[in-house]
């Protein structure tokens, strides 16, 4: 008889599902027949890896076979400085991902429960869930904004962790630094919490910043390289906080868990202030054009604050469809409960364009379909 | 009054302790005032990446803006075509550490007891405790070597993983394939037994390749690109088994686990079959002509099968700081209860020209010392 491998794992795998991220560009062409294809769908770069960057990782392709730096001390001096802190209030993490995973799994087992948005990035749900807690999922006010209010009344004798993000991933919402520290105050002493801040780069001149604006014992403060930086390929992000909290976290991490060229890169990106600000200010303009368009063509799903945008119609499916079959990869956010919304990622200006043609056509089909 | 986080925090983080690396080279030369140092402390391929592994990497430098193929799949196919196995029966780690992280968190929480040898891989005993579980440490046989009877006889009924590393770090010790298939036998189905091969390559001439050879429902075996493959600073591990076992396993697995890099590195050092056969070939003459040297000195602390010699003194203290007045670092294995050895990586033949000479000197005064 066959053993039941899944009645033997702990009980929270039943109650786990795999991330489903952005379609490849690779299986995309296979499926459609394709030769050529623009990926729209995950928040990357378009503009890629600060030039400082590239130079560093052929530079250091050839040492390799050396572990990298466990506690990755020269990234974290660097981080000490452009924020002015100390090295101990920083976590590394192998992308922001395993900040937020970590940081749960340290205060939040069985019996415990983690607070986020029910549009949050699902993330936070799946990390939850891996360590055993309860994820409390508070709905949104008025569709896509964190209901900061709602999200404290849900605070309970069990609650160990609360996440949000700002600006939120998907919906592109922005709370500002009052709102935030308002919310805050009105949390009690003792809990974590998780200020996700994977897009701050596309709102530093906008909002003041959190690092040092925002005061609670328990913040943790979240960013990554992934996104502005342009290193999403090498997985790295930090925290900033409680030298004691990090400290515990830091019990949980893998000895070597940010890899050697992820850590070289990192820095020399860091450095790299005005190739940063320079991509930033394209996505921005870029965000700007198709905002008009979508808000001209009556699909506009809010307005966002990241690297991408919102577009709502009721035939979404369709319009996904329609739009991968001319080669370009959107998200569907089908798994965050929003299925009439699509979220794209602004590209580079030919990319923009290539967009903007394709849903001319496509919205004009859609709307003989609806 | 500040917050307690400690008290706040899951109760198993009170029971991890951080893992200690092998003392990076620059911490040496500040340390000693030294310019030029040896490290022979993580077993790393003294050789460097494989030619076209370092190839790749500077290609593949620019799209690292991009997300990686969160499944690894190319890297999964080169693996399966490798071992003739299905995708299906492969998983890939952030290393082979999170491999064995992942592994045992899937299957072991609170109440239950992961199995290992007392010298066996620390890290074993570190995934246990942070997955919430009990970790059982079996003494060695004969001070050395894995005690396979007695690790089957210390099974209970919440025994969930049971650990084994076959060549031993850090003993280097070795169980032929009938040995570990008689293991295997003895053990209640149902168990998820990880057979760990960090070390494989250096002994793939003299034992039955284990993925073909052995039989188990539960077995799990993993190997690395971190040691014979020269791919230690980038961060990959695989394990290879039951498909449902790894599905499960999967559930935990962050989204993107597996950098870009590493990945294209991998497959590129898979291919390079020559490369890895050379270097394995001069790090065993290495090894033969280290051991030859401290057998004669009377240090030689047990025949290695890995690309590394253990000494045994019992000013092993003494030596390991006169080695490192000259520039080299050895390993310590104090947290393995063996204090009186050094775990010392075969370096190239330089370095091993280097080691040789310092021991030569250092051992005279180590005499006169005891």
């Amino acid at each position: 008889m066959p053993i039941d491998w899944s009645a033997r794992a702990v009980g929270q795998s039943q109650r786990l599902h795999p991330y489903v991220p952005g379609k490849p560009i690779e299986m995309l062409l296979v499926e459609k027949g394709l030769s050529k294809a623009i990926k729209l769908a995950s928040n990357e770069n378009p503009h890629g890896p600060a030039p400082s960057a590239i130079a560093v990782l052929k530079q250091a392709a050839e040492s390799v076979h050396r572990y990298p730096d466990g506690d990755a001390g020269d990234l974290k001096q660097a981080l000490a400085r452009k924020h002015k802190i100390s090295t101990e209030n920083i976590f590394i993490g192998n992308g922001s991902n395993e900040v937020l995973e970590l940081m749960i799994r340290t205060f939040a087992g069985n019996g415990d429960e983690v607070i986020y948005s029910e549009r949050g990035f699902i993330v936070y749900a799946l990390a939850a869930t891996a360590a055993g807690a309860a994820g409390v999922a508070v709905p949104e006010a008025d569709g896509l904004t964190h209901d900061l209010h709602a999200m404290v009344a849900s605070v309970t004798s069990r609650t160990k962790v609360i996440c949000i993000a700002n600006p939120n991933n998907p919906t592109g919402t922005l709370h500002d630094a009052s709102a935030i520290q308002d919310f805050l105050d009105a949390l009690p002493r003792g809990l974590v919490v998780i200020l996700d801040e994977a897009y701050y780069e596309f709102v530093a001149d906008k909002i003041e910043d959190s690092i040092n604006a925002l005061q609670h014992p328990g913040l943790i403060i979240c960013r990554t390289f992934s996104k502005a930086y342009g290193l999403a390929g090498l997985r790295v992000g930090y925290a900033v906080g409680d030298a004691e909290i990090l400290g515990l976290v830091n019990r949980f991490r893998e000895p070597f868990n940010v890899n050697l060229l992820a850590q070289k890169a990192a820095i020399a990106a860091l450095d790299d202030t005005a190739w940063v600000q320079k991509t930033v200010a394209k996505c921005k303009a870029g965000r700007q054009r198709l905002e008009t368009a979508l808000e001209e063509w009556g699909v506009l799903g809010g307005k966002s604050f990241g690297n991408f945008v919102l577009l709502r119609h009721q035939e979404a499916a369709f319009v996904l469809q329609k739009l991968e079959d001319q080669g370009i990869i959107p998200r569907p956010l089908a798994p965050y409960c929003m299925p009439d919304y699509l979220r794209i990622t602004v590209g580079t200006a030919e990319e923009n364009n290539r967009l903007l043609a394709a849903l001319s056509s496509i919205l004009g089909q859609a709307a003989d379909v609806a």
